[in-house]
């Protein structure tokens, strides 16, 4: 039993200590939310400085590290059986520009204290394990979300990636010279036996729900749109309303339709936001000339979402010629709902069940690097509990040392099942 | 018949040419339009600029300036009988930020055009003539529209103007007294026998009408209302619909119902615009937090206006109902209905159809200094075609000379008939 999983316990102080650590590097007084909030935009010196702190502790805890081309990073811990194709475990460091300390430090930092738990432990795995950093998961800078995870899939080609330029014209490619990595592993990566990701929910169900762990049992669908309305701009006095070309109309027609459309339940647990409006000249006594709006939908059902885009270009279209005016739609984000692999959930199930942890099984809103992975092999998530009604992307969100490590506690396990430990190899 | 204002023309290239000329100060290269716009907010060295070389102009035609503790300015032209109460001609010099060569600068360059083309005719009224500039009409630096007009007519007190701050906190009274105003005359202004301006249409119905002035009967009512919808900005992936608090639907909401307000006929001849509309953060992926939007309501009736505004008040609740958010509503501009002198619109229809020009009635939907001279005395406007549209407030405001030398010409007879000439009045 002294080399079963079960006498081996996650250090909860050690895992928040580490992450309180890693939230100093790229710490910003956030004025709005009254509180510390962490920066570290994918492949600034921000975002490197927290890669080596991290890298500092992978060799501490003997872990032999590796990158590839994409500067995403493989820290490996043999196998009793090290020719096995390895379990990894991972998520990302980048944050957005109003970030917090929990959302992919919370992975990468997990792993880490799982490896930590097994050195403590003195067990290893049959398969060997490997801690996975993405690069740039968040998709501020470069405007494409999981691109790390994506290039080591082999969904986006690495010099399709190394060409998307930032806001001042750099590019990815620049970026990844400049520090480095250009000398890396090929990608795509070898695939590995399994995938595991622990996150924090960025959503408000587990807290509501009273609730210590989530089982993600997928991914939703994402379908981003953006619609320019093009109208006249015009005098909000002189000009009569039969001869307005109002764009500002428009986006709000359809933003009501949208409303609509999710409230009549004809599209599953489909979710929809116009979470961007802008009007030109946005003044009080102007009508609007051109609209520029964004249209967020999300569900976990490739049907729904077909069907719900069909009905949205249709309120979009009903909403032009109401308001007379132009419209053009761009589809700027798209992918298909992920389905988590049946083993690895059952895994993660299991280890949460045998650790007594309340769940319940849930469905990712957000995108995540295990979605990437699913598409090349099993993966599954674990989702802890967010304070503050989920709140993410702000330096308001926030977890509890307790939550953190009874998600961990659950990676732990389920990557030992999933890799095999000597009890339950033997 | 020498002295009848039948003979009496005006110059339709004089005054062309001072439009020009006063055009170039301020002058700007406006990309977003493709051409020169017009930029003297009030009581900027510009606007300054632009009064001294109109003052000079008033100065070559022999009359005699003034001003008052607000920075209006007073050209007179003495009558044959100086003690009886001034026909008052005027409008504005200053301009939007984006403003066109006509808005305002034609009412004051057509009432100086009235006094030239009385000199070179030789003709002297029975009533003093007064050529006015008010200070301020457009209310874009210091946020209140026709100020210099209202303080004119006792609406507003001197000491509350003056009070006004720009965005830079500069006040109103600090930059009257920089330009020397203080030693002005007292205000209010004593009132005027009757008050006349001409002024480009700012909207599009006389040129799609092809006709050649507008008889402008009145003002509608304005209000304008503020409103803040707040709610809890939040992922709009991971948040599930039935716990959104979406600050940016209940705006979408608001202007939809306007919309159908507008559309029901219930308010007459109600126009109504939401102009801005702010959702923070603005962000694809975030459901918004807060949306701050404005109304803009015009009507020519007092009671319909009044039910509208109740209607839209329930509608802003009910807004805020449906999407689970805390509302707060400011009115930010509310002016009464205008409708001007019978005698006075009489003399500017005569004008006209002696004049043989195409006209008709209609009310104005933007404010002018007209409106605030009409509660203290007769007053009457006369509109001219503007092109592109109407289009106004913008570096693309333009009009013909033939279309300013005809609304000159309706204000000179019309201002002949209420100053009396030698023969109209003998």
């Amino acid at each position: 039993m002294t080399d079963s999983p079960e006498i081996i316990e996650v250090d909860r102080d050690r895992l928040w200590s580490s992450l309180e650590q890693l939230a100093r590097i790229g710490a910003y007084d956030d004025e709005d939310a009254g509180t510390v909030g962490v920066r570290r935009l994918a492949l600034t010196d921000e975002d490197l400085a927290g890669r080596r702190l991290v890298l500092e502790w992978f060799e501490d805890a003997g872990l032999s590290v590796r990158y590839d081309r994409m500067g995403n990073v493989y820290a490996r811990r043999p196998g009793l059986d090290d020719r096995l194709a390895p379990v990894r475990i991972g998520s990302h460091l980048d944050t957005v520009i109003t970030g917090g300390r929990f959302d992919g430090a919370l992975g990468v930092l997990g792993g880490l204290e799982v490896v930590r738990a097994l050195n403590d432990a003195g067990v290893t795995t049959q398969r060997p394990l490997e801690i996975v950093i993405f690069t740039d998961e968040e998709g501020v800078r470069f405007e494409t979300v999981t691109l790390g995870s994506s290039v080591a899939a082999g969904r986006i080609p690495l010099e399709q990636a190394r060409a998307l330029t930032d806001r001042d014209g750099v590019t990815v490619g620049e970026e990844l010279d400049r520090h480095g990595f250009t000398d890396g592993d090929p990608v795509p990566a070898p695939e590995p036996y399994a995938y595991l990701e622990c996150h924090i929910e960025q959503g408000p169900v587990l807290a509501a729900e009273e609730l210590q762990v989530g089982l993600v049992t997928g991914i939703f669908a994402i379908t981003w749109k953006e619609v320019v309305f093009t109208g006249v701009a015009a005098h909000a006095g002189t000009t009569p309303y039969e001869l307005r070309h109002n764009a500002g109309l428009a986006a709000a027609l359809v933003t009501v339709a949208l409303h609509e459309m999710v409230r009549s339940g004809r599209y599953g647990d489909m979710r929809a936001t116009a979470g961007r409006v802008e009007q030109q000249p946005n003044a009080t006594n102007v009508v609007p000339g051109s609209a520029l709006m964004t249209i967020d939908m999300r569900c976990s059902d490739a049907g729904h979402m077909a069907a719900a885009q069909e009905a949205l270009d249709d309120a979009i279209h009903r909403a032009a010629e109401e308001a007379k005016v132009a419209v053009s739609v761009r589809v700027t984000a798209r992918t298909p709902p992920v389905e988590f692999d049946p083993e690895v959930r059952t895994a993660l199930a299991k280890s949460a069940s045998n650790l007594g942890l309340s769940s319940r099984e849930m469905i990712s809103g957000a995108a995540h690097d295990a979605g990437e992975m699913a598409a090349v092999g099993p993966a599954g998530m674990v989702f802890v509990p967010g304070l503050h009604d989920g709140i993410s992307h702000n330096a308001r969100e926030w977890s509890t040392p307790e939550a953190c490590a009874d998600g961990v506690a659950v990676l732990l396990r389920a990557a030992c099942e999933l890799a095999g430990t000597p009890t339950t190899a033997g």
